[in-house]
């Protein structure tokens, strides 16, 4: 079997992960070797009540390349209510997510795909869980990794995410730009097999009007005149109110952000539906689609697996 | 005449400001008496070259309320060359701001809309210019005013606008997100003529994310206090990377922004062609189109004036 094998999350038990991947799993099967990582028995119940096929075989991490397509048994489930995240499930989702990052540090597994999990009833068991990318990160002792949103037609690096805004001025540091430019673009250079124009923010008003607003533009600059000096297609900085015009207008392949709201206004207002969320600079590929847990549409056969099949689409053409 | 009298600049004349004064003010005599401020022959010699109608006396300010629609001429212009501002133009766009807020101050017009002109142009002469709101601000030592973006749909406040971002977080006090909430919702029960429903943005991610991302958010609830204290309809701090999804889910009327890019780039996105944009605070009511010079079209004829009217009813219905 020489596909890809791709650990997939279950993710959480009442939320819309389950029947994504019970409707993503065949059409993934022609690219990929799925591993899904969760609860086998809830998952052929909710397959069987759904009228599915789940043509999976239960197996133990050992053996995965014997299969065209497996589950990995984390636990079973007692009842779970579409909607209604508990304790227990909870507890299973970030088990999925354990299992999995061990799957692909034993690189039992090529990359992880994870799906949604309900981030408030797992800050009630006592973790702290600001989402996967920084779970994940923080597990593996990984301090420089970078968030980005990707899609077919752009993909938007951050340079800081989960801070305070008032902590951002003094993080925009070129080193810091500079790295999230490098990683960026080669991601992208494996994606799109060609060279990518990158464009960078500024990150005051207007890009600092000349210093007027500000000076971190100079340092954004150093990182960009390094980047450029390593023969990295890359411009800026931009005024950040016109970032996404200049992108399309000027045929940009990705952004570099500086904080969370400067780079995920714009994508959730742009292409939310269809993007995928993949953390850069851990020792393995992570995607994963960028929406939520959707409690309000859980268990009604509605959600689509657009950004499921997307995210793993990616976490492929990265290998 | 019984009409409110409008000021309105003519703008950099080598930018679209005047052919679409040419454009639009036949139009606004339905609702109003349009006082250009600008230059008279340039204006003429304008029309004559379009084959446009320009029905206004050329006339003294001490005789506006003789006219249904009327010129102040401020200067005579050499040849000016559209796309191409020059010290002579630049001075000359300064100066029919100028005489409209010195027009205003007297009362001899009810409002002032100003067209737009070129920043840069304008700094070569070694005057600071950050846009019509601070330099008219400035001139009449006006401190507590507001930048609002203007549409039919929604209104979006700046609680600060030309700051560096580094220095946003400690101008986050209740006192100023108050002011900026009041002022917002003063202006709308003007235009609308109905109780308006306002949300207020946080400043940090997930609007601080119960204070783990920053707690400006803990200043910004005390103002949303005051004001519903006081009998305003305002809710939040809601986070900014949702904001806009939530105005149009939840029917707000309108929004306010903690910083420059929170609003502008969503505005920016969504609807900038529209948009208009108001200064809150001024002894007098002032609006303009959202958009620039746009010295790539200027001259060519194909500049929409809908920016430019509906700037000129807002301003009107602010009377």
């Amino acid at each position: 079997v020489g596909k890809p094998k791709i650990a997939i999350t279950m993710g959480e038990p009442a939320g819309v992960g389950p029947e994504l991947l019970l409707k993503a799993v065949e059409e993934v099967k022609e690219f990929c070797t799925p591993v899904i990582v969760g609860s086998a028995s809830f998952l052929f119940e909710r397959a069987e009540r759904e009228g599915r096929k789940l043509d999976l075989s239960v197996t133990e991490e050992e053996r995965l390349n014997e299969f065209g397509g497996c589950i990995i048994d984390v636990c079973k489930l007692g009842r779970i209510d579409p909607g209604k995240a508990t304790e227990e499930s909870a507890r299973a989702a970030l088990s999925f997510i354990d299992k999995a990052v061990e799957l692909a540090c034993k690189a039992r597994v090529d990359a992880v795909v994870t799906s949604p999990v309900c981030k408030h009833t797992i800050d009630r068991l006592g973790v702290k869980f600001l989402g996967h990318t920084d779970y994940i990160a923080e597990r593996l002792n990984v301090k420089d990794y970078r968030m980005v949103f990707f899609t077919q037609r752009v993909a938007v690096a951050l340079t800081t995410v989960h801070v305070p805004l008032r902590n951002v001025p003094s993080l925009i540091t070129e080193e810091r730009v500079f790295v999230t430019i490098k990683m960026l673009h080669a991601a992208l250079s494996r994606i799109h097999k060609r060279e990518c124009k990158i464009a960078v923010s500024g990150l005051n008003p207007h890009a600092g009007e000349e210093g007027l607003f500000g000076n971190e533009e100079e340092r954004i600059k150093d990182a960009i005149k390094r980047a450029k000096d390593e023969e990295m297609n890359v411009e800026g900085p931009f005024p950040p109110d016109t970032l996404f015009h200049i992108l399309e207008k000027e045929g940009f392949d990705a952004a570099v952000c500086m904080y969370h709201d400067q780079a995920l206004m714009p994508v959730k207002l742009l292409f939310f539906d269809e993007a995928v969320n993949l953390t850069l600079g851990l020792p393995f590929v992570r995607t994963s689609p960028a929406h939520g847990v959707a409690f309000d549409i859980a268990g009604k056969g509605v959600a689509s697996p657009r950004s499921l099949l997307n995210a793993i689409r990616c976490a492929v053409s990265l290998l």
